[in-house]
C-alpha cells in the first residue's frame, strides 16, 4: 500500500484538491489518497500543524503526509520533505510540518524546491500541484529521498509553537487553539498539566472568558453533564477541551480562536 | 473488495473523518472507503437514519455501513453492530441504524461497546475513532461477528420512526423530513399513498404551508414545469418531494425541517 | 486502473454523490473514484465546463470524467458520452462537456439517454444515479462505446463559450469568470493575450471595477507584492487572475462572478 494523506486550507469549492489527486494518480496509479481535511482556516499554519500532529498516529507507518497551508507560495520560503521515524512529510517550510516532525522524530530533511521531479512548468501560485504533489507521489513510489531533493540540516527547518498555558496560584491562563464544527473549544492545557494540578474527574472548575464566568464539570464526556451544561474533558487532541452537552461552547462563552480563557478549581472561589 | 461506507454529522472542517479513515486503513489496508455524507444535521439521528435507508440499496451486497450521529457518546447508550440480509451496520444504538436494518431485514445484533477490537485507549468523546471504526474495519476483514461483540436480542435495538402523514377528506397533512442543498422539500408522503389517493401525473395540487397557498403540478421532474414554478414529484428518496424549477422551494414556501405542509387536489378547492 | 473523476454541483450536504459512488462500485468494483469538485455553483454549467477544461490534463489518459450540472434533468436535453483523444466524458448535453471536448479533440459522440445500461428504474430527477453513473461505470469496464448508446454527429453537441475580452486602445475589457475560495478573481484574459499586448512581469497595471480604480503589479505570484497589495498573475487556469496578498480581491474590488473589469497599463493613465 502507498498511502498519501492530504491536509490543506483549499476548502471544498475549488478543483485544487482534485487536481492534486490527478497529478498523484498520473505518477503513481496505485497510490491511495485520503483527505485528512481541507478545512484548515485560511493561511492558519498553526492550526494545520496542530491537526497533523494530533492525527498522524492513527495512520499506518510509511504514510506520506502531503500538507499545504502556504501563504508564502511563490516567495522564497523553502519546499521541504521530512523523513520522520514513521512517516514522510511533504510541504512548505513554514512550520506546518514541524509539530508532527518533532513529535515523531526527524531523521532526514530535504529541500525539494528545485526537485527534478517537479512538473515541467512550475507556476508561482500552485506549488501544491506543481511541486508538492509530484514529489509526494514519487516518494510513495519509493524513489530514494536523496533523488527527490537536496539534503539539508534538520535544525534548519522553521518551527512553530503551541503557546503554553500559564499557571498562577492554582489558576491556569490558557488559550483557545482550535474550535471544531460543534463549537467545542480546544485549550492549550495538556492533560499532563491537569494531572499535575491534581484536578480530578468530578471536580468543579470555574471558567472565565472575558467578563463571563461559568462553572464547569471535569468529566470524561460532554454527554455526562446535563443538557446545556458546560463540561471539560480530554479532547481527541490530547488537550483539555470545553464543550456544552448538545450546545455550542464557543457561542455560550463567546470565545474565538486564540482568545484567552482562565480555568481554576471552584474551591478557589471566583 | 471490502467496502466501508461512512455517514456522519462530523462535517468537513475537522479532521475527525480523516482520522477514522486512518484507523480503518491501519487495520485493513485493502478496505475501500466511500463517504456517503458527513453533512447530516448536527445530532439529527432521524435525518441520518433516513439517508441510510434510502441510499444503502445502491451499494453492493456485503458493504459495511459505519454511521455516526451520536449525541450520547460517552453516556450509557449502547454501541452496536447489526447484520442485515445484505449489509453490516455499525454505529450507536440510538435509532440511526434502525430504518435501514428493518427495511433490509435484521439477522443478528451485537453489542460492541466492550469489544476487544476497540482501540487500546477509548476516549469519552470520539467512539467513532476508538470503537466504531476498528470494529467496522475488523468486520470488513471477515472476523466472525461473534468475536466482535456480545450477541443481543434484535428486538432490543432502539427504533425511530418517520412520522406518517394524516389523510383527511382527500387532503394530506404531511411534514418536511429532509431539505436538500437545492431547497427541495422531501415530504413524508410515500409514493404508495399518492397512488392510493388516485393522484396522477398532470394533476394540479394545492400546497398549504402556514398562511401560504400555492398550486403545484404533479409531474416526473421539476424541470417540466415553467421556470420558477412549483412541482411535486417522486424524489430519489421514494417520497413525494416539492421543488421549484431553477428555484428554491424551501425559501419560496418558507418551510423548514419538520414543518407541516398540507397537499390536496386542486379540484377540492382551497 | 479504471479512474472515474466526478464533478457536480451537488454540494457536500446531501447523499447524492455518495449514492453515485455506490452505483459505480456495484458495477465496477475496481473503479477508483476521485472527486474533482462538487462545489460548482448551482446550475452554473459554464463554471463546471471551465473547471473540467482546466483540470483534465492533470489526470491520466483513459480517465472517465462523469460531470453533472444539469438544470434540465428530466426534460428533453440529451444525455451524452464523448470520446475525446485522451478521455471519456459522460454528462448532460448542455455544454458542460464541450470546452474540454473541443480542447482535447472529439473523436466520437453517443446519445446515452436510452442506454440499455441505465438502472432499471430511471427517475425524472436523478439521472446522475440512474443514467450517467452506470454508463460511466460500464465505460470504465471497457464495454464498447457503441453498446452504451447511439452514435451521433459530433457537430450536434451543445457548445458554450467563455466570453472573449475586448481590447480597445491598449485597455482590456474583461469579465470575472471564476472566483475561488480565497477571493481570487479569474478573468477571461488568456495569457497569450497578455503576451500579445506586450505586458511584462513587473509592469504596473490599472484595474477598474465599477467606480473603483486600483494599481496592480503584474507578477508571478500574489505573494510577491506587499501584504494587502493587489497582484495580477497567471492563474492555475491559464488565464490572468487578480489576487490580494493575504487578502480577498473579490471583496477588495467588490466584484462578483460575470462582472466587468478593465485592465490597462498604468502608463496609459487612469
Amino acid at each position: 500500500m502507498s498511502l498519501i494523506v492530504l491536509l490543506t486550507d483549499y476548502g471544498y469549492k475549488d478543483p485544487y484538491v482534485g487536481v492534486i489527486k490527478g497529478v498523484i494518480k498520473s505518477i503513481n496509479p496505485r497510490a491511495e489518497i485520503i483527505d485528512l481535511t481541507h478545512g484548515v482556516g485560511r493561511h492558519n499554519v498553526r492550526e494545520g500543524a496542530l491537526i497533523l500532529k494530533s492525527s498522524a498516529k492513527y495512520f499506518p507507518k510509511g504514510t506520506v503526509f502531503l500538507a499545504i497551508v502556504d501563504p508564502g507560495v511563490g516567495s522564497s520560503r523553502r519546499a521541504i520533505l521530512i523523513k520522520t521515524r514513521n512517516y514522510i512529510l511533504v510541504g512548505p517550510d513554514n512550520g506546518l510540518l514541524s509539530l508532527l516532525a518533532l513529535e515523531d522524530g526527524i531523521q532526514e530533511v530535504y529541500d525539494i524546491g528545485g526537485s527534478k521531479y517537479r512538473l515541467e512548468k512550475v507556476s508561482g501560485t500552485f506549488h501544491g500541484r506543481d511541486v508538492f504533489a509530484p514529489v509526494a507521489a514519487y516518494a510513495s513510489l519509493g524513489v530514494p529521498l536523496g533523488e527527490l531533493g537536496v539534503r539539508v540540516e534538520p535544525g534548519s527547518i522553521q518551527v512553530i509553537d503551541i503557546p503554553r498555558p500559564v499557571v498562577e496560584g492554582g489558576a491556569v491562563k490558557a488559550r483557545v487553539i482550535y474550535i471544531d464544527v460543534y463549537g467545542n473549544l480546544l485549550t492549550n492545557i495538556p492533560m499532563t498539566l491537569v494531572s499535575e494540578l491534581g484536578w480530578r474527574i468530578g471536580d468543579t472548575l470555574v471558567v472565565e472568558a472575558g467578563s463571563t464566568s461559568k462553572e464547569c464539570r471535569l468529566t470524561t464526556s460532554f454527554s455526562l453533564v446535563e443538557e446545556g451544561g458546560l463540561a471539560c474533558y480530554e479532547s481527541s487532541f490530547e488537550y483539555l477541551e470545553l464543550g456544552v452537552n448538545k450546545g455550542d461552547a464557543s457561542r455560550e462563552l463567546n470565545l474565538s480562536l486564540d482568545d484567552e480563557v482562565i480555568l481554576k478549581p471552584a474551591r478557589l472561589g471566583r
